[in-house]
């Protein structure tokens, strides 16, 4: 079964958000002043083809702690859902 | 009021994207061999403070296109929540 999923992966709120900061800063200087924080992250949208949804999250976690995310400093989220997959022809 | 305004921003489908290329490639090293495609992407957590859930989404918009997706070769996608506030004390 196909299944895509959404990670995302942010710094652990304890960690300093030099990038967020800078980004904030920024859309203050265009003019948004309604501001109170922003933090940057990374996200990942990954297809995979697995034998259930269980398998499939199981694996999308494992990817993020082996890869995508570094659980010293960041945290992630991910959400898995089934594809639709394209009638086979012929 | 205040709110919380998750942005993911990941570039167009028809934009090769060779960080999610070589992100996969590496999975695929680590053994990871059910992954048909991965595209990767910007992740930002915005808490801001505007009159109504409307403005806060006017502005989130606005803040994606004009700095934080490069509207030509990138897409966006958020969602504005509200936050309870603290109760004031004193």
């Amino acid at each position: 079964m196909k299944f895509l999923a959404h990670i995302r992966v942010t710094l652990k709120p304890t960690v300093n958000d030099p990038q967020g900061k800078t980004i904030a800063q920024g859309l203050g200087r265009l003019g948004f002043d309604s501001i109170e924080s922003l933090r940057a992250g990374k996200y990942f949208e990954v297809r995979l083809d697995e034998a259930s949804a269980e398998a499939a999250e199981a694996a999308v976690e494992q990817m993020c702690e082996k890869l995508l995310a570094n659980p010293v400093i960041e945290q992630y989220y991910f959400r898995v859902e089934p594809v639709a997959e394209p009638a086979t022809t012929g």
